[in-house]
């Protein structure tokens, strides 16, 4: 295992406490354990939590700040975070116009919260929440019932997070945030696995001309393995199962090219050459396109496409004003 | 080699063309070649133009837009471009405040950069340049007689970018380039190598426990060969020499961590981590922090630190309005 850090008991802290120290002006840390808020209160909105294991950065810390997530709960690496640790977070951002929790749909992680919010509603908070199951290329799988939330989680953050500081009340928030989750669809592939710090190794192997199409950001498996292929032919494979999943068609999207940790941009734009044309080529029309790391494997090389269907509403919140440290509109 | 491509013959292109397909209303192409302009030019203002290999990226074409740069020229992977594409670039973005040209000290990049300013003053247009060399680890390299330019360059642009945009004249805006140049050292490792998509293996070796430090960012070369240690370790390793070459002491310094193309978003926060306590201890006090991809070697594995040494001037330029594909400010 190659990899810059000090212990594998410390990676969660060291990179949080790290991360504040990047962005003292966006966020700080509680002192009970790997939370993150922003560094300045906002009262009089919604305040929006999401959260999961480590391993996914930017994602969920890098996301809160003015326009997306009021707080972030970060759990060991792959693992859900506690009740504990989500009912501080909670209890932090709390405002008389309640919390709307972003969970992805693990079986931990959806617990997890919930048992945070009851804990929360015990105190007098309102709490709502969505689950992003955006991954169409499996139902259940290793951590999961259902389908998986990963990357187009990160539009819920944007957009709910858009409509949370216009001071929209609890109801509208979660309506907009639900409108999202029924909207966007991903679906990823992987060149290589990644290795959680504690295991030591891989968790699962890949040989030298193999990928795994539809695999997990846990790297749970996919849809099947295969020889590697060219980059327009992956790309049609996974945009051919996304836009068969729901109704794309004449209507306008928002599209993000998420690399999962090890991939150059450089092969994130052809993959995006590619998307382009496709999506072009079925009469889609592209809104706005992200390339970049958004939710991410630690350092798995692969990418994932995520595609979400745009209404006027959902184009203006995604446009709105977004200042954190990994997302700025 | 494991790569998200279609054709090594076609990867410059594929990827400028996807660059531009996601950012239209940022950045357009010029038909001459990988050559990237604002999709919109900006009159009255000095034109800004940069670039060399690919498999920097988003070095340099996603740093093209309000605030950074008026173009990019993109030659083959770890090559420097052709002055005749570097000359058309200059037509392409040349107002009657002149040119300045952010070149990278590797031999090829500042010849053919010198070779276009020729052919583009005989046009009439006044162009002056700034070469940046400040990466620290070794004098003389494969590509480069002196220095190495590497990350310190995206603070040229972001910075000499910003001057531009107020509309000074070129001598003003050249000044300051090169005051950036002056202030700014970086220093590298690397975990694991990167392959050249037309080679077809890696440029180099590294055994499973070892690193090299002060690698260059075509994987030239550094300071030496050593087993892998802890984050902070190297951390201190890195900038113990970057301290000792200028004088930090009592200065506000921005710094960049920036990741090779492989490294993980977390791995640079734990490495943040170490490096604010560093200077902090030393009494340099941080301005700024940027923590990410910002100049990388295709999927090497490793970082660089960069620090700039800041006054009131650089300050207000740094924090000043910037809106490119992959800095916003």
């Amino acid at each position: 295992m190659k990899k810059l850090i000090n212990s594998v008991d410390n990676v969660e802290q060291e990179m949080i406490v790290g991360m504040v120290k990047a962005y003292p002006n966006h966020v700080r840390k509680l002192d009970c354990g790997n939370v993150v808020v922003r560094a300045h209160k906002k009262e009089g909105k919604v305040a929006l939590i999401s959260g999961g294991g480590s391993g996914h950065e930017p994602a969920h810390g890098g996301y809160v700040g003015e326009g997306m997530l009021d707080c972030a709960v970060a759990g060991a690496v792959f693992t859900s975070p506690t009740p504990d640790q989500i009912y501080e977070g909670i209890k932090a951002i709390a405002t008389d116009k309640g919390v709307l929790m972003v969970v992805k749909n693990y079986t931990g992680d959806v617990m997890n919260f919930e048992m945070a919010a009851e804990m929360a509603e015990a105190d007098g908070v309102s709490v709502k929440y969505v689950v992003t199951n955006d991954d169409v290329a499996v139902k259940d799988s290793l951590y999961t019932t259902g389908r998986r939330g990963v990357a187009g989680t990160v539009f819920v953050h944007k957009i709910a997070g858009a409509k949370a500081e216009t001071g929209a009340d609890l109801d509208e928030v979660h309506r907009v945030a639900q409108k999202v989750v029924d909207n966007v669809r991903t679906m990823g592939m992987a060149l290589t696995p990644c290795t959680v710090p504690a295991a030591g190794k891989p968790g699962f192997e890949l040989g030298e001309d193999e990928m795994e199409i539809g695999i997990g950001i846990h790297g749970e498996p996919g849809t099947h393995r295969e020889k590697i292929r060219s980059a327009d032919e992956i790309v049609t494979m996974l945009l051919d199962k996304i836009v068969a999943d729901i109704d794309y068609s004449g209507k306008e999207v928002a599209v993000m090219v998420n690399g999962s940790g090890a991939t150059p941009l450089m092969e994130l734009f052809i993959a995006n050459n590619k998307i382009h044309d496709y999506l072009t080529e079925k009469g889609i029309k592209i809104y706005k396109t992200f390339v970049g790391n958004y939710m991410t494997s630690i350092e798995m090389a692969g990418f994932s496409i995520s595609l979400l269907r745009l209404d006027d509403e959902l184009k203006e919140l995604l446009d709105a004003k977004a200042d954190t440290p990994a997302f700025k509109a």
